[in-house]
C-alpha cells in the first residue's frame, strides 16, 4: 500500500519549507509531497495575511486530490482554510493547530504556545475556543521574531524559545509546550532537552509539522476522513476573478 | 454631524441589496452607502463561498475607510472576514452574525436561527461558540432555499419561515428567533406578526442588517471602534497575485 | 417619528445624574427624560443596597410605559431589577452592565472593569456569568472611592481611572476596558486618551451611560423589546406594603 | 448546644409553612422558628414578586440574627435575596435552590426541576448557571398550578408531580428529580416511591426544604458561614422609605 | 432513630484516624465507626496509591452495609473509589472532596486548595471538572509535606498551611479555603483565625472530614442516596484474584 | 528502528482480543504485542468492574516498559487506569476512550457513541467532561448486548450498530459515531457502508482500536510521551497485599 501526504505551505516563499523534516516518517510505502501558492503573502502573521493564503491554497488542496493524494497538511499552525477545505475534499485535511493543541491536551493537563508574535495571539485564542481545549490553555508567549527571520539565526531562536517555554512551566503552570510556528520545525528536541535540564523532568514539546505528519499517516491508515455531515461539498457556482481547480 | 456608513455585500450578484432596506435610519445626518465585490461568489453558503469572498470584500473596506466612512457592515450573517476586516480598518467593521446573536442573548435566554441551507449551520455553530453565546443557541433550522432563490417567491419564504420559526418556538424553547441569511431582510415583521398570533406573545425577531444598520450608528455615536490590541494592524508585505486598496 | 426614552436612576440622591451626558444622542426626534426613585438608597455598592432600590424602579419603569416612553434605562452598572422590570414592561428595558459587557465581548477578547469599590466585585462577576460572558472579564479593578465622592475631585478620579486602566491593559492583559460605574459618566475620553498615550494604540473605553443610550435608540429603532417567553407579564396579586404603579 | 434555625417565609400568606415538616429534624438541641413577611407578595411565581419579597425578608434576616438563631433559611426555591441576605448576616443563610441543585449534581449527572409554572423556569435556568450546574440541568418541567393552589388538591398534586417526574425520567434523561417548589414540601417519598414503582429503581427525589433544614444543621455544626470576601458587610446608608433592622 | 455512619479509611496505616475528629457530632443517635484496609498504600499521594487503595475500600464498603451502615464516608480528599463504591452501595456514599468542593461553591465565588503535595494537584483539578466547579477553583497550593509527616510536627503544619492560606486569599483571590488532606484534620479553626487576624474578616476554612460527617447525617435524615440511574448495580460475575463482599 | 506496542486488555477472557485486528497497521518495523490480567474482572462494564482491573493492569504497564516495549494501549473504551498508569510509565500510555472522543472532535462538530449497555454511559459522559469534549457529545446510544455476547451473534450486532448509528444521525444530529466498546472492534467499516448507503454521504465511524494503535505508532515516532508536570513517578512506599512490578 503507498500513500502520499501533500503538505502545501500557504504563502509564496520558497524554501520556507524542506521536506527533510518530515522524511524520517516516509516508512512502508508512505512518501510526501509539497506545494506552495502562487498569489498570496510571504508570510502568515494576521487573519489579514491568512485571508489571502485560502484561495489558492484551496486551488493546491483540490490539486492535491486530483493527484491522488491521501491526505493534506495545511502548514501554518493556525490552520487557515481549514474548514473550507474540508468542504471541497474528500480526502482528509489535517491542520497542525488542530491536532497540536488537542493531543497536547491529551498529554497533559495544562499548554502554552511559544510563538512568534503578538499579533497571532487573538488567532490562537479563537481557535482553542472553537476546538473545545481554551480551558487548558495555561498562556501564549512571544519570542518576537518574524516568521521570515526565524532562519536568520538559529542558535539565538532556540535560545529565546527556551526561556519562554521554561516561563511558560514556571510562571504560567504548563505541563506541555506547543511550538507555536511551523516555522520553528525543528527546534522540538533542543526546546524539551533545555526544559528536562532546567526541571528535571520529562516535559512535552509537540513540533507541529512532524506530528501531524505522523497523524496524517495515522488517518490515512485507518481509514478516516473529516464529516460530510460538517463540511458538505459546495454546491459549484460562478466564482468571478478565481480559476478554481477542477474538483473544487 | 454627518455619518457614512458603508454596506458591504460580500458577493458579485448585483441587485441583491437594496439600500431601502436601511434607509428609515438615516437619520439626524446618518447616512447609508452599499458595495459589492468583482471577484468572488454569486452567493454565500459556505466556508468554501466566504473563502473567496473576502480578499476583494477586504479592498472594499480599506476603501471604504479611505473614502471617509464611519463604520463598515459586512453584510452576509456568516460574518465572512469579520477579523481581517478589523484588523485593517481604524472604524468599527460590524458583522450582523455577531451582533445578531450577542442582541438574542440579551432579549432572552434561548435563541434559534432559520436559516437557508444545512451547509451553514456549521458556520454559526461555530460562531456561537467563538462570540460566547453557544449555550443560549437552542437550535438552527432550515427552510432549504437557495440564498439566489429566496427573492423568487416571497410569500412562500414567509410562510416558511413562519413554520420553522413556530417550531424553534415550541419544540426547541426557543425564545428568540434570528432571521438567518441577510437575504431575508424585511420578513422580520411578518414572521414576529405571524408568531404573535399561533402563541399570544411577543417574540422577537431579529432582522439583522436592519438591527447592525441601527447598532453601527449607535458605535459611531459612542466613538467605539474594535481593540487594536485584538486586531493589530498587519505589517505591508508582498502579497503576490492581488492588488491591495492603498490603506491595507 | 418621536422617541422617549427614560433613564431612571435607581437611587434617591437629586443631582447625580444629569441629562446633559446624553443630550449629544437627541437626534432625529430622540429625546431623554429622567426619574429618580422616592424610596430607596442614596448609591448602589452592594446587592442590599440593590434590593432596597428595586420595588421604587419597578414603579418607575411602570409609570414611564403609561407616559408612553419608548424605552427605559436602569442607570447603574449592576442592572438592578432589570429582569423583574422586563416582567412588567412591553417597551425594552436596558441594563448599562448588560450592554457594556456584551459590546465589550464583541470589541475584543478580553475586558476589564474598573470601578468604584471590593463590594461590587462580586455582582459583576455573577452577571459575566449570567451573561455569558465570564470567560472575556480579564479582571475587575477598583479605584476605592465611594460612589457619592467621585463628583468631589473630578481629575484625580481620572488619574485613578486612568492607572487601573493601564493596569488592566499591562498585567491583565484587557484589550477593551469598561468604566465600572454609571457614575464615571464622562470620563470614557479622557482614560482612552491616557491609554493612547501610554500604550500608542486605540484600547475602545466603554462610557456605559452613553453607550446604552445610543443602543437603546437603536432598538427602538428596529422595534425590538425582550421576549414575553422569557419575560412573562406577572400575574396581578395583592402586594401588602407596597403602592403598585398602575400597569405592573 | 442548642442551635435555632429560623425558616423565613418570603411571603405574606399565613399557614403556608408549618414547622411540622421539620419538626423530625429536631435533634440533640437543634429547634426550627419561623417568620413570615409583614409587607411583600402573597406568593412568589416571577422576580416581580421576588423583587417585593426581598427588603421586609433581609429586616427578618436581621432580627433572627439580633435574636441570636444560629441560620436562617429563605423559604422559597428561587432563593430570593439571598446574597443581600448573606451581605447583612454573620450567621450562615441557606436557600433551598442552591442547596438542593448542588446536592442534585452530587446524587447524579442529571437532575430536573418539577415546578409550579413556566413563569419561574428563567429564575431556575439563571440560578443554575449562577451557581455552576447549567450543564447537569436536565429539564424544568411544569404542573401548570398556581402556588396558592397547591393545598386544595394534594392528591391530584401527587398525580401531577408524578407523571411530570416520571416523563423527566423517561423522556428528558433526568437522574435525579428535585421539587420545584417549597410549597410541594412533604411530596418528595410520595414522588420517590411512584417513581420506583414505575422504574424499578431508586431515583432520588430531593424535597428543598427538608434538605435545606438538615443542612443548615450540619453548616453550624462545622462552624461554617458565607465568606465575607464574597459577601462583605454593606456600609451604612440611609435608606429612605424603609425602616431597617438594627443590624442591617 | 439511631445511624451508624462508617468512615473508610483508604490505607493501611494505623492510627491515621481518630473518631474523636468527629465525636462532637454524634448527637441524638447518630455514631460513627470507622475500617481501615488490609490490602493498599500506606498514604495516597497520587493515582497509582489510589488504584490499590480501592478494591479493597470497595469490600468494606460492601461489609458497612451489610453491617446495617447508615451511611459511608471515603476518608481522602481524592474522593479515590467513590463512583465503584456508589453502584454496589445503597446506602449513599460520600466523598469528602466532592462535598467541599460543592460546599466552597456555595460559601464564596472563588475557592483555594491547600494541599500536601504537587502529586495531588492533578487529581484536584480532574475532580474539580468532574463536579463542575472548575471555573471556581481560585489555585492550589501545597505545603510540600507528604501525608505521614503531617503528625510529626502540628506547629509547623499550622504555620505552613496559614502561610499558603493567606497567600491563595491574597494572591489568588480566594474568598474560601479547604484544606487539601483529610489528614489535616483539625487544622480548619487554627488557620481561619490566622486569616481573620490578618485581614480582619471571616473567611470559611473547610475542614473536610467534620464538614462530610455532618453532611452525612444530613443525608441520612433526609433520606437522600446517590440515584440507581446513575449509579446502577453491578452485575455479579467472576473476579478473579479477588475475595468479594457478599453484597458486591 | 523497531517499535513494539503492548495492548493490554484489562480483562482475564482469553481470546476477546486477536492481535488480527491490528496486523495491517504492523509497518516499517513496528509490532504488536498483547497482554491479559491474572486478576480482574471477566469484562468490563462499570466502574466497579474497572476498580478490579486496575491493579492488575497496572502490573502489565510495569512490565511492559520493562520488556522495552514503545507504548502501552489499554484494551478498553472507558480508560480504566490511564492516569496511574502514566504515573509510573517513561514510555506514553494511550486510552481508546482518549484518542477517540478527541479525534471525532476533530472529525465533525458532534459525535455519538453506540455502546454495549446502559451501565457504562456515566463513565463516557465523565470521561467526555474530564477531555474536555462534552458540549460535543450528541448522544450515547446502547444496542444492550454484554460484552461477552458480542461475538456470539455479529450480523445482529452489526444491525443493532447500524440501527442505533443512523438513530444518532438523524435523531441527534451526530455527525461522527465512536463504536463504544473495543469489543466492537473490526465493525467500523461495516457500519460506515451502512450509514453512507442510507444518508448519502460520508460519516466516520471510529473503530478504537485501530485508531488507537495507528495514533500509538505516531506518538512514538514524533517521540511524545505523557507530561511528566502532570503525571508525576509515585513516590516508592509499601502497598500491602499486592506484587508490584519492580518498576512500579
Amino acid at each position: 500500500m503507498s500513500h502520499d501526504i501533500r503538505i502545501i505551505t500557504p504563502v509564496t516563499t520558497h524554501g520556507i519549507r524542506s521536506l527533510e523534516d518530515v522524511r524520517p516518517y516516509e516508512r512502508g510505502g508512505v512518501r510526501f509531497s509539497h506545494a506552495l501558492l502562487d498569489s498570496g503573502p510571504v508570510s502568515i502573521e494576521s487573519e489579514f495575511d491568512e485571508a489571502y493564503a485560502v484561495p489558492d491554497m484551496l486551488k493546491r488542496v483540490a490539486e492535491a486530490e486530483e493527484a491522488g493524494c491521501n491526505a493534506v497538511i495545511i502548514d501554518c499552525l493556525g490552520d487557515p482554510g481549514l474548514r473550507p477545505a474540508r468542504e471541497i475534499a474528500s480526502i482528509p485535511v489535517l491542520g497542525p493547530g488542530e491536532i497540536s493543541f488537542h493531543t497536547a491536551a491529551m498529554l497533559g493537563q495544562r499548554f502554552s504556545i511559544v510563538t512568534v508574535l503578538d499579533s497571532v495571539k487573538p488567532i490562537f485564542r479563537n481557535n482553542a475556543t472553537l476546538y473545545g481545549v481554551a480551558n487548558q490553555l495555561a498562556s501564549i508567549r512571544v519570542v518576537n521574531v518574524p516568521v521570515l527571520e526565524i532562519e536568520k539565526d538559529l542558535p539565538r531562536i532556540h535560545r529565546l524559545l527556551a526561556e519562554q517555554a521554561l516561563c511558560a512551566v514556571r510562571e504560567d503552570d504548563a505541563e506541555v509546550v506547543i511550538l507555536g510556528c511551523t516555522g520553528f520545525c525543528g527546534c522540538g528536541s533542543v526546546i524539551e532537552a533545555k526544559l528536562r535540564q532546567e526541571t528535571g523532568m520529562y516535559i512535552p514539546v509537540i513540533d507541529p509539522i512532524p506530528l501531524t505528519a505522523v497523524t496524517a499517516i495515522a488517518w490515512v491508515e485507518a481509514g478516516l476522513a473529516q464529516s460530510k455531515r460538517t463540511y458538505a461539498q459546495p454546491v459549484k457556482k460562478p466564482m468571478t476573478g478565481y480559476a478554481l481547480a477542477r474538483s473544487a
